[in-house]
């Protein structure tokens, strides 16, 4: 059964002075005030989050949410898959309309993280890292700074190249007024902020970031009797890649990128070449140019060339991270991927204002721990 | 598209001396070596888990898990619904296969408590409380208290039927390998041991447990083909009621075991006359009568009756709890609804052992918080 997305919302993303059980409820809110349907109509809802218990004690969010929307006796759930929570999200979504067992489906991703010390919440973060690579200091940071000396290196890639990502994406950034940083960067600034993880320096890792996220599901069939603004998720997949980082083939290779964009070409029946705008999980600068290997845009060693030549800007072949990236929006975990699916939806539909492309076939790349789990969303314009 | 289960497991319940990753994989692994297919044949794995970052600082699991089993690179995901993550990973599981996304899921719930003391893991589980009652002091013991208060005065029912509850699922644990307690009570036992929340004594109550436990689900037309003993999931539903108990217009009524299994009996076409055994969540002794009424096999008021008539007994018209239930088996929150599927399974397949009860249709009632999440699953064997 097709499966698609009929209104799509998010707050203000940033340092917000409330606590998780708001913030999911106000872009949940905004998200059923703007669609063609009321709170009844709502069979599922799942949310994605991958940390209330942790940073706010605060536990049973999905029944929290269902009521504080009036959705009962809707069914609620918790989805988690840490920083990937929100793709996994709209995985669980698609599935459950798919699958016959719900034909209206909510889905909210968010996170409240901000309310705690930056050691505090990245601890939590690296709570998915193994207990092993844990004790020796390894953190997703410092798995980064590697896998850039390392990918620099080998494809003899200049420093800049990275750079490029962080100055684009503030970029886009500053035309998106629900990012965290609405500010343009130069390239030297980029270039000589403080060194965090060697060779990446702080423009390159996002911040840490309070927000929420809102898209609705419904069937193909539904929707083309409730608005002209719809979009399909023409494809979807999900893949896990190895728990322990050292233990991969290839640490400039994302296998759970592969399989799971694989996957959502094979449902959708399209190909890279297809993709008219993408969002990549740019929680560190070079997870885009791995992501846009991995998807299939850029041969693996190739994606820093695309930096280079503006092509993934907002004007270039293919514009990626329009919404400004987890970079300069801001990463809060499990809302995250939701407002992947947002921007791209909201370029599908031509709701984009300034940071509208043209753009009939868009990808979203959502990514948990250092690749470990991946879920890659291919979503249409309604015919 | 009909989904089977083709295999189940579970660990032994109790005090074990491991952590979640090792006991998530004890039941993965005993499920996987028992079934006619091999791990490079699962797609998606689920991890039914409430706070495994909360209880003992790790995130992640599903894709520690996946790699535990040698999975990779199938899609990992964690499905938290409270005490009821179990029963939601069944959905889940359910819908991944009818969505036709996986053709062969694995899920694995669990739980590792008993290394906090009893005030930390409690403190856990009452976050799902609203900050509003646990100010109050309002815990999901109290509110159990205050239940069996109410339905004792208002139904005139005795005392005695509670501890009817636990000295039965106590018999019934002694007949199963993998319960917490092994061990017979009697009546002078239960109605005499220290009060909790009058008029709930000790025995009213399920232990603090580590465990897991692991079912596979696969295609009913693939499950044909692989074995001869296998089951049906006929029907499942879930449902959300208030978060904040007190605006529950009844609170004898449990208004998401209602909708849920409402949901369940439509799916499969069945109703309450046709179960041959069934598995309540009693985590409360009180909850198990308030499930009879719910999903239909007593009127409002009338379940204790059942428990004094002995009708609920293994030997009685519809065996109740014949794993011995949360109340002896053992309540690790992520495992207790996959410990059900798994009891069922065994029962229908006749697999059950000195536990065996003639069954072609059985039901499993999980549920999260005080009733704010419930799932309902209907299981038929093979015909």
């Amino acid at each position: 059964m097709g499966v698609a997305v009929i209104e799509a919302s998010m707050t203000k993303f940033g340092q917000r002075d409330t606590w998780i059980r708001e913030l999911l409820a106000e872009a949940g809110k905004e998200c059923l005030t703007d669609a063609p349907i009321g709170p009844d109509d709502v069979e599922h809802l799942y949310v994605s989050n991958m940390a209330s218990g942790e940073l706010e004690g605060q536990t049973g969010i999905m029944n929290a949410l269902a009521h504080d929307l009036a959705l009962l006796p809707a069914y609620s759930e918790r989805v988690d898959q840490t920083s990937s929570s929100g793709g996994a999200g709209i995985y669980e979504a698609w599935q459950s309309v798919a699958s016959g067992v719900s034909e209206m489906t909510l889905l909210v991703g968010g996170e409240k993280m901000t309310h705690r010390t930056t050691p505090e919440s990245t601890d939590v973060i690296a709570s998915i890292v193994h207990p092993v690579e844990y004790k020796h200091g390894v953190t997703l940071p410092s798995f980064a700074g590697m896998t850039a000396r390392r990918y620099l290196e080998r494809f003899d890639a200049p420093r800049e190249s990275l750079a490029r990502v962080a100055v684009k994406n503030h970029r886009n950034g500053v035309d998106n007024p629900n990012a965290q940083f609405q500010t343009e960067i130069t390239m030297e600034k980029a270039l000589e902020s403080p060194i965090v993880a060697d060779p990446l320096r702080l423009y390159d890792f996002c911040p840490i970031t309070d927000g929420s996220a809102a898209m609705l599901f419904t069937t193909e069939e539904r929707a083309a009797t409730l608005t002209d603004d719809y979009a399909v998720v023409s494809g979807i997949g999900g893949a896990t890649d190895t728990h322990v980082v050292h233990e991969r083939e290839d640490p400039t290779v994302m296998g759970g990128v592969v399989e799971s964009s694989r996957q959502a070409y094979e449902m959708s029946g399209l190909d890279p070449d297809d993709l008219d705008v993408a969002e990549l999980h740019d929680m560190f600068t070079i997870l885009e140019f791995l992501q846009l290997e991995g998807i299939g845009v850029a041969e693996q060693g190739n994606a820093w060339e695309l930096a280079m030549d503006g092509d993934t800007a907002k004007n270039g072949e293919l514009p990626v991270n329009t919404s400004g990236g987890l970079k300069s929006k801001g990463h809060p975990l499990g809302a995250s991927g939701v407002a992947q699916g947002v921007e791209i939806f909201e370029q599908l539909v031509g709701e984009a204002g300034p940071r509208q492309v043209a753009a009939d076939v868009g990808l979203a790349c959502n990514v948990g721990g250092f690749g470990n789990c991946v879920i890659t969303t291919v979503m249409e314009a309604a015919k």
